[in-house]
Order: structure tokens, then C-alpha cells, then sequence
């Protein structure tokens, strides 16, 4: 941490910073410049924080220096993480594979979820993705199928073998949602949502944490660090979208979050190319730009019918988009040093 | 509604749109252009976003032209509303007059508290702030006082006559919260907790609804309307800044949400400039601004002891700051014809 | 400024960095951490950034700790400016004053001019403003009078007494612009015409410098020293919104860009309410924020027809709203401490 | 064009929206529902916008639902267009290929601009960047070396046989800038300088425009269409990063802009990985996300010594990263169907 002092600060005031910095064990270096002194502190930084050192009088401003979070960061964990999903069917997400994940943004029914569940497959998703509980910005539109929902994803897990992740909203569903479900997806209208991220991290089962959609990149790691620390380590990233004033995409992908986040934290981080475009025309060339960029995976809306979806129907890709995924995936990871997790699943 | 077709499409799928719109019951009035053609929907909004216009073959675009809240809207409900704080005594937020709350960002003991709500008082507050949930975007940071911050405010409502308002995190705790305090605040991370907004909804207490960080004006009067559809329509709005590119301040304070709600919600809003500066010199200024604006209220960081306090001290007001403070939300106020609150308190 | 190694950095790395930094004259002192080391910088900042801190091994990140900006810093000029805008009358824009400028987007023809300045100065103004070239985003749209709008202008100055600014949009238009009004305004598309700034700082008039839409306050003290150090320190600021993700106003005005400047820099800052809001509606309850927040006056569209203005009718005010307009300029600067700048004109 | 009516709004003020549209030769659609009257309008959308509708009294908001832009939209030109850059030897820039740019942000030397023409060769450029005329932010910063700069890159140019393209920053400079460079760029800052668009659209060389850090694609595209309208269809389209809320990356990448320009627009569109990211770790990454998304080529910073460059050392490429770079460039486009543009040059 370094402590800049304002221009007008005394000597009593700089002392007063040092001595309070010394009272909770750290070192403080003064360096007095013409104009401005600043002091580095070196110790401890959450003690620090309890001093609340921009309070100080003569203080002028107080700039970090160090990553705040320390579970997720790649400082004492170099290598990156793989998470596996699943029971008896376990899929990897990490740095030697590509994972795709499809399924229907809505559970609606049980034909439904099996139909796209089989469309995902053959595209060549391993891993299932459905909403039971769907968070909506209106009151008056489908709110997901709830219970019943998690009983179809359970069963058509069951029947096509690949494993399931679903979203849970509220702390007080996490262990009926953990019940069902292979991994628990934490939307991002709860990034911030600290009771269902401790939930979440104590229940046993991966997570999949979506960025807030405007959430820096180290508020998103600090989500996750919430996460680890009751336990659970086996947290994979979501990077779908962030707020702009750009309209002519639902959300703006931050394609750089992928290196970015990668030599920072040691946790698998994959791209949603459906919520952060908005738009199924652009499923294709986003999922292509997320392998190549280096993403551990991608994670698609697929539905068999989108013109009667009950949810975000104009994002679901189908036909030649699917075609063209599928064929992404397969011959792009290759070229960039992955291979296929579907080629790496443990049964 | 207003569905815009492509270029290209085809008579046959503007026919099917048509036919689409009438199987629920509405009307469709085509205009065909030199380049485009326009169906002008007419009929039951809700039904309209279950047939997935936009998934259609052929549309290009489909615009919303009316406001999505009903309960919260001006439209059918064209005064603005009053919600009343309190138990024994009772404090008015609504258009007549200019409600001042204050008090401690977090509470952090019985004494902290009863000197930042004396000095609160003194200076012309009448409704008391006060966290004991405090959501932290790190999870070594302090989380408040929990049950203990609850019973120290009740208590110091009893002692100074003052109600309490105070921030739920979890729809766990809303029982409890609503058990010791007159008003419950969801916070900006919150916003967006759907779950919580119903249990808050539910609970009969007036609620503080805060602004996303990142929410749009519209997105916070469907959360309003979250809480009004559960039978609860005693929601005060706060403005609290927004997340811009700007540094230097932490949040960009939009002044402008006060007159853009009060044209379409009837709902009372108030202005946070403590936690949209982020700086303890802008307070009186933003405060100046929020009275001028037309804003029903300010929200106001106070602590007797900024230098220790844990949590957001250095926007913190005391002192000249604090008269100036006073001395604003006196002057003002009938300047642009309204009352202090404090002159229509019932006891 | 402070130099951040990180944690793998060498003892040479870091005796690399002194050395350059010695090599320029400055002095480095070095605070070594646990995880990581500081150093921080004491000298010459400009002689600093030709050193490409950034670039050297080891080196992680560079925190810069003291404005970049100088000539328009209060830092050495710690009384707030007056810029006197007129030639035979003069009109202050400045600490003690509050300064109504009003007028149409742009000028249209004589009778149009001559009209809505004769509204404006009915409502208390005592500058005129009018566009001659208008910066528009498509090149269909009205691009302006040019020299016939800036003849109507002079002359509508002339018969009214108003003196006039008006906005320049090319470096090969400064000098008839400077020719025919008292005051040259760079509009906010142009903030960043560095070529443009130093041609309006050489031509010896006062400068109305708008903030540009993306523009962080720092950007723009810097466009302010691109034309103070073309010798001209009579430069006005004006806040006149940002562009964010909320979409109910056409920008978001940054109400608390108005202390956050006074606090750094001697500058004069006005605010413009009528581009901020894009709406009618929200001019008088923005113009009285300015007021409140401690702006040194307002510039303001009006337009004596708005139904047939050719340029932003939508904003221009009038009837009801001009008057009461007119009295929130009257009434509220006198509460915040000062007087209408119409009672400090000079002839 | 649609018009949405208020709810109070009176058939009179309905009939006069009617007449207004009728009397500059366009047809209304009036669709009268329940709480809202719609009309949609035909006609020349031109003529419209002199209406001035939004400020008809009983006008809520008036939607546009066709394109701004005309002559570099791709509704009456659907193939995607090539552009030839260069003079003896021509490289293309368009669907087939994909076009490797690269060279120093600013020309230094002789020395300097040939050893980085070299190492941007050997990697597989086939155009040479560098800037001469530098907009910088601080008017204390190198600003280029201006004319002597234009001399060294024509001098490069003509020993290495690669085509220059360079910044020209004010309108004054067109003509010697076209008269040294095959290639003129229009940087961010002047992305809305329209007096520079339409004095580049007359010169008779290919544009560069890269996007305004804060334009949206629509506004970008009206940019385009400035410099068309002038005669020049010769524009290439540069996106760069646009401004947002993450602090990790100088801006954020917006790799949707990519498919959404090729969408609607038949000009072609590179991506700069080094100034959208200000990092040189990403530089590599971000640029395999170009290729795979569909981008007509990457423009890239390179520098034989970055610790010692003038300008943005900290994102200059070499070595290693250089060398993967090179890699991805050769490797990828073949898989995404493009050919190398080095293998189309025509000499």
C-alpha cells in the first residue's frame, strides 16, 4: 500500500500515519518529495484496511498495490485448475481442454429438455446447461419450473449422460438445487449476492459463477474468493457480457476477461457467447473468437423450437448455426493447443 | 408493440405475424413502406412477450413503446404517494416535504451509534441510518454487527425517538430485520435479488429500494414493482450514483433519475450523495443539489469518529460539514416549496 | 510517482530502475515488502514518463500521484478565476456570480435569432449563445448557417447588448469565428481536437470548453492546459453530461463534476442542462441543481418555435417553463451566496 | 418511422401529426390502441427529420427503424467490399484475406521505423503503421515528428515495399499526409471531427477510421458515411476498444463489432489488439480473437526497443510474442477460411 499525502500536509501529520501504521505491526518508508510525501507501507494489508488511512488528516490519497483476494489468485497457485463435473460421468473444465456445455435456456418441459439435451449432444456438448429458477427482470414474466424443473434435468442427465448445471437464486434453494444438479451456476444479478455465494461454497458441488454484468474483473475474483473460502475451490468463471453503452449487442463480451483472468487466478474461466450478444447471428463468429482467445469452454443456448421458447428464444441457436458450432469447436481447439473434453471425460 | 420486419421478408411471414398476434387476442395494424413494413400491436402486452415476436422469420426488430410497471407507474395513479417511517412516532418521505436521514454507515457499538444519531438529530435529522448486514465486496472485510447491530439500533431508536431504517442482505433475515427496525433497506447489490424483493414485500414495513449500480432507471421500477406485486407499495426510491468511466469520484451521482421517476412512478425517491461521492467533500454539495432537484429526501453518512470507523470513513460528515449540512436542509427546502419533515412528524 | 515491482522482480530489476531513474536527475527511494518492493520517485514527472517505467523488467505497474495538469491547477493559483466575456459590455462567469446564458441550438435565420435572444434576456440572460456550425452526427442533418449564422449573431449582439458565444468546429474557422463573437465555444465532440485547442488558444478570446461525452475530468483539465498554454487562461468550463448505460436522457449529466473541478482547478464551470437532458422537462429541475451544486451559471436552449427548430427542438424551453426558468436563476443564487451576474455587468 | 403517441394525447394533436407528415409527401399509419395511438410513417425518412415530431404536442417519442447511413450500408450493395492499399505494390483489405498491419505507434527515426519495418515484415506484415502526427492527451507529451516523420515512413516505405498507413489529426495536414502515405488513418479522438472525415473523403486515398473510444457501431458508421459522401468508399473500419467501467485493459475490446459491422456495412473491418488492451501480454490472444471472429485483418504495435519508445512501450510486441504472432497469423485464417493477404498482393 502506498499512502500519498496531500501538499499541504505537516510533519505531525505524516508522523500520525506512521505511527499508526507501526501500531499494528507494519514498516512505513517516507518518501518526501517537493511537492508531496509518500509513505509505503509493508506488512500486513488487512490490518491496514482497519485504519482507515484515507480518514487520516493530511492524508490525500491511498492507492493499493497488491490483489485483494488471495484463495483464486494464481500467486501461490501457479499452475491453473481443472474442475470436473459430474457423478459417474465426469467432464473437465481447464487448460488442456475445450468443454462445451448446450441446453435450453428455460427448462419448459420435459420433451423439450431431452430434445435439446440430444441437439446439444450431437452438436458435441458434454455438459448440460437448464434453468429451473430463471431470475427476470419483470414480475410478470416465466419464472422457470422450479422443483419440477431440477426433476427433468435430473432425469434427462440420467438418460443421456451428460452431467447438468443450473442456476440457483436464492440461498434457500441451494441444497434442493445441489440435490439435482452437478454444478451450481450463480447468475449474474447474484455475483454480488454474498449469502448465496457463502451458500453455494459450503454445499459440496463445483460452481459456475457468472460476471456480474458490471462487475470489474477483480470484483468477480473477490465473488469467487467468497466462494473458496468456505471451501470450495472448484469454482469455473463465466464471462457473458458486460454493461455499455453499446446497443447494438444485449451485452458487450469482454473477450480480453479470458487472458486477463488467466494470469491472475488459477480458475478455469469460460465464455457465454449467447447472453452477451443477445443475438443467435452471432453465437458462431463469438464462440470461434472465445476459442481462440484461449477459453477453457463455451456454454450455448440451444432449444428445438425458439419461436415458442418460454425464454430469450432469439439468442437459441439451431440448423446451420448449430452445424457451424459444432464444426467450431472440433477443428479450433486443436489449433490453438486443446483438445475436445469430450475426448478427456472419466466414466 | 411495434414489430418491425426486414428488408426481405416475405408477405407470408408478415401474415404470420398477424396471425400470431390475433391467436391471442390482439389486433395488428400492418403499414407497408417503400423498404419496410411496421405491425402496430394493440391489445394485452403480457400475452404479446409469450409469442417470442422477435424469434419470428422475417422480423428484424421489435420495440416496446409502453412501460412495462403497472403498480408503481403514475399512469393510473397520478399523485405521487407519502410513505410513512415509524412506529410511536411517525415521519413523513413524500412530495410536500424534505426528509433528512442520518446516521453511522455501519453500526458499531451502542455508543457509536447513539452519539452519530445525537448528532444526527442536532443537526436536523429525523429518521435514523444505520447497517448491521453489511454486504462487502471482500469477504476479510467487516460484515457488521448482525443480531447485535439490530438490537444496539432499536435501541437507540426508543432512547432518541428516531426510526430506523437498516439493510437486509438476505431473504433469511427479513423476518428478524423487519422484527427491530421501521424500515428496510435493500442495498444496490441487492437490487436485482428478486427473491429478497419478495420477501421484503411481504414482511409490511416500508422498504428503501436502492439503484443498481448498473441498473437503468426502468429495471429499478420493475424491482419496485417486484415489491409492490406482493401487496407493499410503501417503497421509497434512492438514488446512490451509477458506474460510470469517471475516477474520481466512486460512483457518478445521477441527478437526473429524481425529476425522470417523479414523471413516470409515483413512489418517493431520495438522494444518497454520501455513497455516490464517496468523498466527504461533496456531501453538502450533492445534498444541495438532491434539495434543489426536487428530491423528497438525502440518505447521509454521519460517525462521531470517521478516523476509526469501520466502514467507509472517510465519507463521513462532522463538523462544518455537518452545520453546512444542517444548515442546507433548512434553507433550501422552501426555496423550491417545500417543508422539513421534521414539522410534520406525528407523534 | 510510485513504481510497483512485482513479486518475481530481481535485486537487479529493481537497480536497473533506480539507475534510470537517477539518470534524469530524480531520486528513487525503495521500500521492500514481503511479497513485493515500491519505489517511490521524487524529481521532475515529465523528465519521469520519457523514462517508459512501464516497459522495464520487472516493473508491474506505475502509479502516477500528482495532477498532470499545471496551468489550470489551483494548485499555484489557489483563487478561483472570473472570465470577463463581452467587449463593450462585460459579463463575469465566475466564484461570485451566477451567469445565465441562453439562446437557440442554432441559428436560423435573423428573425429566429433576434427572437429567442430577446426570450433569453426577458428570462434574465446575459449571454447569448447560438450555433453558426453545427457538429452533427449524420451528414444528411443541418449543418448550420456558417458565416451568414455568425453575421446574424454579431448583429443580434450588437442590438441587444448580449455579447455572444457561439461554436467553432475547424482550426481553419477560428479566426473569422473570433472575428464575429465574444466567446468561442469547442463543443464536446471536439474536446480532443488537440490541433483546434491550440488554435482557439492563440486567437485571444475567451473559450467555453466543453466536456466531451466520454471525457473523464482529468481529459479535460488537459484539454483546458492544451489551451492555457497556448497562452490563453481565459478558458470556461462546461459540464454538459457523460454518456452512460441509462437510457431515459439523452447523457447523464455529472452533477458532481462541478465541485470535483472547483476543487482542483481555478477554473470558472458552468453547466448545461438542456444537452445533458435531452428533454424539455428536465431543464428547470437540472438548472436549479447547477445552482444548488455551486455552478457559476448555465448555458441554455431556447428557441422562440421549437415545433420548427431545425436543431434539437425537443430541448429548447419555453413559456412555462422559461419563466419558471427565469426565476429559479433569480431566486436560488443568493441562497448559495451569490448574485445574478446581470448585477455585475460591466459597460 | 414510428410515432408513439402520449396516453392523453387528443385527436386533434394525433390529426396533426398526420398532416405534418402528409405535407412533406409521406404516408401515416395511425393504429389506435387501448391506452396508446401509434403511427407509423413511409416515406423519405429525410424529410421526416425536419418534422421535428418529438415536439409535437401529444408526442411521446418518436422511433427510427431504418439505418442513418446509406452509401456504406450493405442493403443496396450486399458483397463486402475490398479496398487496394498501396501504390506499386497493392495488399488488399477485405472478405478473403486477412491483412497483417504493423509497425511503431510513433515514427522516431530512420533507424528506429526501419528496424521495426523489418521485424513487422519478417513476422508476415504486408502494410507498414506509424504515426507521425501523434494526438496526445497531455500537451506535454512527444506529439511526433510531423513532417519529417511523413519523410522516413515514405522512405521506409519505398526500401521495404510495403504500403504506409498514418495518422493525419487536423484537416490543415490532409494534403501532405496523402502526399507521403498510401493510407490515411482517422484516429479515435477525431472519429467525430467531421471537417477531417470530410477532408480525407476528398484526398483520393484509403481511409483507416478507427472507432470514437465512446461511439457507438451506429455513430462509427455515420463517421463512415462522411467520408463517403465526399466520394471516398476506400474506408476501412478499425475497431480499437471502446471506454468502459474495467480497469484491467486501457479499454475493452469489442469483438461483437466485428460480425455486427459485417452485418450491416460492406466496408471492411480490422481489429487493434494493442491499443484496445494496453498490454502486450494480450496482444497475441486478443489478436487469434480477431482472426476467429471474421475480422479483415489486425494492426498491431511493434518496436525493435519498447523501453526506450516515446510513445506506448508497454504494448509493443516482440520476441516471443512476436513470434506466436507471426504463428497465429499463418495458422489461423486458413481455418476460418481466409487466405494470408501476403499471398493476394498485387505488384
Amino acid at each position: 500500500m502506498v499512502v500519498v499525502m496531500s501538499p499541504e500536509a505537516t510533519d505531525a501529520e505524516i508522523a500520525h500515519v506512521v505511527e499508526r501504521v507501526e501500531s499494528v505491526g507494519g514498516e512505513a518508508f517516507v518518501s518526501k518529495g517537493v511537492v508531496r510525501t509518500i509513505i509505503g507501507l509493508v506488512g500486513d494489508i488487512d490490518s491496514f484496511h482497519g485504519l482507515n488511512l484515507r480518514s487520516l488528516p493530511g492524508v490525500a490519497d491511498v492507492h493499493r498495490i497488491s490483489d485483494p483476494y488471495k484463495l483464486v489468485s494464481r500467486q501461490h497457485h501457479p499452475d491453473r485448475s481443472t474442475v470436473w463435473v459430474g457423478g459417474r460421468t465426469k467432464v473437465p473444465i481447464g487448460p488442456d481442454t475445450f468443454t462445451f456445455i448446450a441446453g435450453p435456456c428455460a427448462v419448459e418441459s420435459a420433451q423439450q429438455t431431452l430434445e435439446a439435451a440430444e441437439m446439444a449432444r450431437a452438436a458435441g456438448a458434454t455438459v448440460l446447461r437448464g434453468g429451473a429458477f430463471k431470475p427476470r427482470t419483470s414480475p410478470y414474466a416465466f419464472q422457470g419450473l422450479g422443483l419440477k424443473g431440477l426433476e427433468i434435468l435430473a432425469s434427462v442427465s440420467e438418460s443421456t449422460g451428460m452431467p447438468v448445471v443450473t442456476e440457483v437464486v436464492d440461498a434457500r434453494d441451494v441444497t434442493v438445487v445441489a440435490e439435482h444438479a452437478d454444478m451450481l451456476q450463480v447468475g449474474t444479478r447474484n455475483m454480488a449476492n454474498f449469502g448465496l455465494l457463502q451458500a453455494v461454497g459450503e454445499v459440496g458441488k463445483p460452481v459456475l459463477l457468472k460476471r456480474g454484468m458490471t462487475a470489474t474483473i477483480e470484483e468477480w475474483l473477490m465473488a469467487a474468493e467468497y466462494i473458496a473460502q468456505r471451501g470450495n475451490l472448484d469454482v469455473v468463471l463465466c464471462e457473458r457480457g458486460i454493461r455499455t453503452f453499446e446497443e447494438s449487442t444485449r451485452n458487450t463480451l469482454d473477450i480480453s476477461a479470458v487472458p486477463v483472468v488467466q494470469a491472475t487466478s488459477h480458475l478455469p474461466i469460460i465464455v457465454d457467447p449467447s447472453h452477451a450478444g443477445g443475438r443467435r447471428d452471432l453465437v458462431v463468429p463469438l464462440s470461434r473468437a472465445a476459442v481462440a482467445v484461449g477459453a477453457d469452454g463455451v456454454i450455448v443456448d440451444v432449444h428445438p423450437d425458439p419461436e415458442n421458447a418460454l425464454c430469450d428464444g432469439p439468442q437459441a441457436v439451431l440448423g446451420n448455426d448449430l452445424r457451424a458450432l459444432a464444426q467450431s469447436v472440433r477443428q479450433l481447439p486443436p489449433v490453438v493447443g486443446r483438445v475436445a473434453a469430450a475426448e478427456r471425460v472419466r466414466r
